[in-house]
């Protein structure tokens, strides 16, 4: 049992990057030695409700893995509003790959809905990685692939549906997302005003009623 | 000259790739065997303006480097209606990503606006390579990043900016086509009526003069 000898810091990151390599296992098999050295460039961080994550002209340094928790990236308008691009829970990776893959700064900020936990790679680190380990470009490629066919989707129901299509459609594909996630951000996110989601919500509730 | 002794037809696709291979050079660099091998699988064909090199139902069984002309990829709503996607000219990648990657039915058409020429990888030779040439890992690892902030950016555009904003940006970022793509496709683009469209524009040609 060599994994007693660890410091219990080391064991504690173990225990939570358990997630992060079952994740990856999906797509691409590692070695003990290639998961040890992806490891020991992984930082757990653990970030209150309302904390940021990344804000928007800050540099995106880190791309995050979700341990737990719930959070949004959005844009902030010249006037003030805010528009919710995405939304992450467990298993979902987060960050502004714009501003991280050019290290520019970020055109998003990211907030925690929930306390959250993250595991974060660093673009250096990232980099290093790469080299090492080959294969993770070809888990990045795969992740990376299945996020643009999410927004490919999205921008054509944004195109072709109806107000109350594009409502039914998110909480079809994101149930968990509708329970932990307030609604005036889910208005934000489908480019509602609050008060035009509620009367959605309203109307479909009294429909199902009839 | 080595070259001398290959077919005809073997030189003539030799040529057509140099702009892929000098593509894929501004990302990874490849050995002679390795542009050997990739070239092996590449089929260069020729389509017709208004030809179909994807139709929605059927299995996007290649991914497309465009060599030469304008195409467009849609999503036809159950009304008829179609809402364009993207364009694509010179130098670009187009595909049904998600029917391609899963090899099920595509959501989108890919119709040629101009006559095209695209350079072909089907799904299986591109898995082979990957084996192959681990390095296309990489290289499609990029490209998809890049189309990924894309998307995530026209998202942003689409919240956030009015009707016409999202017209100047989107002459300012693609000035090209603007000049190779009919109007009332840049209207469905951009999610207008094309009457609305001209109004932006007959607005701010006569804002210009005054």
């Amino acid at each position: 049992m060599t994994e007693n000898l660890l410091p219990t810091s080391q064991l504690l990151l173990n225990m939570k990057s358990n997630a992060l390599l079952k994740y990856i296992s999906n797509h691409i098999t590692l070695t003990p030695e290639e998961e040890e050295l992806l490891l020991s460039k992984v930082r757990v961080r653990k970030f209150l409700k309302g904390q940021y994550v990344l804000q928007s002209g800050d540099i995106c340094k880190y791309i995050n893995f979700m341990i737990s928790g719930t959070l949004k990236s959005f844009h902030m308008d010249n006037k003030g509003n805010e528009h919710i691009l995405a939304f992450a829970i467990e298993n979902w990776w987060i960050g502004d790959l714009g501003s991280f893959t050019a290290q520019k700064p970020a055109d998003y900020t990211i907030q925690c809905i929930e306390n959250c936990e993250l595991a974060q790679l660093s673009y250096d680190d990232l980099q290093i990685l790469y080299t090492e380990i080959p294969q993770l470009e070809r888990f990045f490629r795969i992740i990376i692939q299945r996020a643009y066919v999410y927004f490919q989707r999205r921008i054509i129901d944004n195109l072709s549906l109806t107000a109350k299509e594009k409502y039914l459609n998110f909480i079809k594909q994101y149930p968990l997302f509708e329970q932990r996630v307030p609604q005036y951000m889910i208005a934000s996110y489908l480019g509602f005003t609050p008060e035009f989601l509620s009367n959605i919500r309203k109307e479909r509730s009294s429909g199902s009623k009839s």
